[in-house]
């Protein structure tokens, strides 16, 4: 059974998109409604393709509204450890379903992930009807980062089997919490398996100079020493990389999502140098991270953060402009995240944006949806040929949020 | 006839709103719905006070997404002024309607304004419900200011007796663009009149320089040598007041609203100091400033620009907390904004918000508020008893939204 979409607008001419097996067949004027089927009479609302959080933590969305204003260090051992600590499979599963609906609503559709209990995030993302590359944290503190990663494997992999909109991937934290021998044996079983490496690199500039302190080189060069810089390789923020770093990054076709509303929130002191990173020819996604330190998951709206921040750091109006700020957001710098184009054969994935949204109405679409939108612009998200949202409505929101918030109330949250 | 809110919540209680005459006669657990007047079941909703924009130019909707990523100069000459120059009345009164539909929608309902043809912009509020404090832009190379003045207050004190929401004043642009002599005509006027001075200050680093060089002294300086500096003072921006500034416009009652997003997006450099005005004891609000540098007029969203670009700059997350920045955004801790608290006798201004909103769930209102919410999740808008905005909609929004994209297309934007 397809999905046929009917007087949806695309660059100005009215379109419909006929999708198939989950996969879009036909796009264009002349897509029609065929009896039988079921079709959306988009109205006019603007076709676009979704976005894509590159990184995120789902289920902290939990942690959201608690110790925003408080210095990092008591935020995260009085607020974030203990709870972090008790935390059961129920609760990781409320939480990311909650962060799957507020993504769905904003119009991402694909993302990144790693946190704990990782089967009920996958559980989640399944039910949820989005599509996710999950990996468990791997942390030295935590036991065995190879046993740790065999565990997670053993769930994630069936898990993708059943369900191709998930995909596993490894979660190294960080090279501040994964010893060098550790790092290198998850480089061997990613190398081994063909698994994505998803890292954060680069946040603080404390980071930086404890790793020049301990190994005598900056984060990408001992990441590349020790085997995890590579085509399947994701790195979370990347404030501080120098040219050099950046050259060597974009050597190896690792990939850097930047979080720009975490690290102004966070304090880190900085912005990804975008400008630089893009004259290397570095691979750039988009991240939210988790919400327990933005608090939201609205990637448009981040968008807006991410463009004037890089217009700011830069001094620099023209630094990025809005067309290429939206290719970021929606993957389409940086092949591995898994961005899905509006064309024949690709993912039936994509968004109907309101288009008598008052944001929306005049100018280019393009800088409205970069410095004007958020996400409450979209109307209809569809995945895989799947309805998950019409008319701003999502099945089940109400019960979500309050299976949510019960689980936080129960943690003390 | 009175408005009645029932089953609203307020601090975790479940309150009534009684409204009569435009003001709030009962707030609280006792209030019932009266038979035959006009009752609202809030089910469940929370009720907050609404948000005050303390700086805009409302009609400059109708420049959104355009030349958003072009350097300043090239922007301003080449995109703004030429239209600016053939603006017609009817064509800044459906900007300012677009932007009155706007602000309704995400919870604004005061704004303080500057713009050619002010009597549009007033006629554009009192159709659409709002507050708004208005003024015309008086430039030397427009007129004789004082001229330009009386034209304006000719249109706007009438308009203002008429309706008790909108309010005249005077709208020196800047120092740079209205000379001393000129400025203290203004200030003679505003001082016989009683009327508010609505100024651009300190928002450009050239712009402190240059005042220095022409002046001898920095803005504040110069602007209280003037006449202009008291307790009837706005000054939008205020990036670059130093701590002398600050105490001196603290001494003279003087408010400063702060415009982060329009100060990201024009690249000025800097944030407006509001820990050392805090300190100082400077009254302080908060603004969009026009959708021609910003592009939205969604507070909510700028108010989490707020306040993480002051956690940034003070490289502390502490430096300004949710509660703060709330009140700041509300109007609360700049009295002659006109801020309408949830109080008996207060005008009833208020929002209902949507509980089930993902954003609103979990956690602290005031920190979701400001760190997880954009104005989406404003479900209900009344000001002074009369419903503008219920679940949501926003009668005429579709033909405003169609009419002002028609203006700005014959405009040639």
């Amino acid at each position: 059974m397809g999905l046929t979409v009917t007087n949806a607008s695309l660059d100005g001419e009215k379109v419909g998109v006929r999708c198939v097996d989950g996969l879009i067949e036909a796009i264009g004027p002349e897509v029609e409604a065929r009896a039988g089927e079921e079709t959306i009479d988009a109205g006019g609302a603007l076709l676009v393709p979704p976005l894509l959080n590159g990184h995120t933590h789902a289920a902290m969305t939990l942690f959201r509204g608690t110790g925003g204003d408080l210095p990092l260090m008591p935020w995260l051992e009085d607020r974030i450890l203990p709870v972090e600590a008790k935390l059961a499979d129920e609760d990781v599963y409320w939480g990311a379903r909650l962060a799957c609906a507020e993504m769905i609503r904003s119009g991402t559709t694909r993302f990144w992930d790693m946190y704990w209990e990782v089967g009920a995030t996958a559980r989640a993302v399944a039910d949820s009807g989005l599509r996710a590359t999950l990996a468990a944290p791997l942390y030295d503190f935590a036991g065995d980062v190879i046993e740790l990663a065999h565990a997670a494997l053993e769930v994630l992999e069936p898990a993708a089997a059943e369900n191709p909109r998930l995909a596993p991937s490894l979660g190294p934290h960080a090279i501040y919490t994964v010893c060098e021998r550790s790092l290198r044996r998850i480089a061997e079983l990613g190398a081994e398996r063909g698994l994505p490496i998803h890292i954060h690199l680069s946040e603080t500039s404390g980071e930086v100079e404890d790793c020049i302190a301990e190994h005598g080189e900056r984060p990408a060069a001992y990441l590349d020493r020790v085997g995890l810089l590579n085509e399947r390789t994701v790195l979370a923020h990347g404030v501080w990389l120098n040219e050099e770093e950046l050259e060597l990054i974009a050597a190896r076709g690792a990939t850097v999502v930047a979080n720009p509303v975490a690290n102004l929130k966070l304090t880190v002191g900085g912005f990804f140098p975008y400008p630089a990173a893009r004259a290397a020819g570095v691979a750039v996604g988009l991240g939210t991270d988790g919400a327990g330190s933005n608090d939201s998951l609205d990637l448009l709206a981040d968008l807006k953060f991410f463009a004037l921040t890089q217009k700011h750091a830069a001094a620099d109006p023209t630094a990025v402009g809005s067309a290429e700020a939206w290719e970021v957001a929606t993957g389409a710098r940086a092949p591995l995240l898994g961005a899905t184009p509006l064309a024949p054969g690709e993912p039936a994935d994509f968004l109907l944006l309101r288009h008598h949204a008052p944001e929306l109405g005049i100018g280019d679409l393009t800088e409205d949806l970069v410095y004007a939108a958020t996400g409450a612009v979209v109307d209809t998200t569809v995945v895989g040929g799947r309805v998950l949202m019409r008319g701003g409505e999502i099945p089940e929101l109400e019960e979500i949020v309050a299976r949510a918030a019960e689980r936080a109330r129960r943690l003390g949250l």
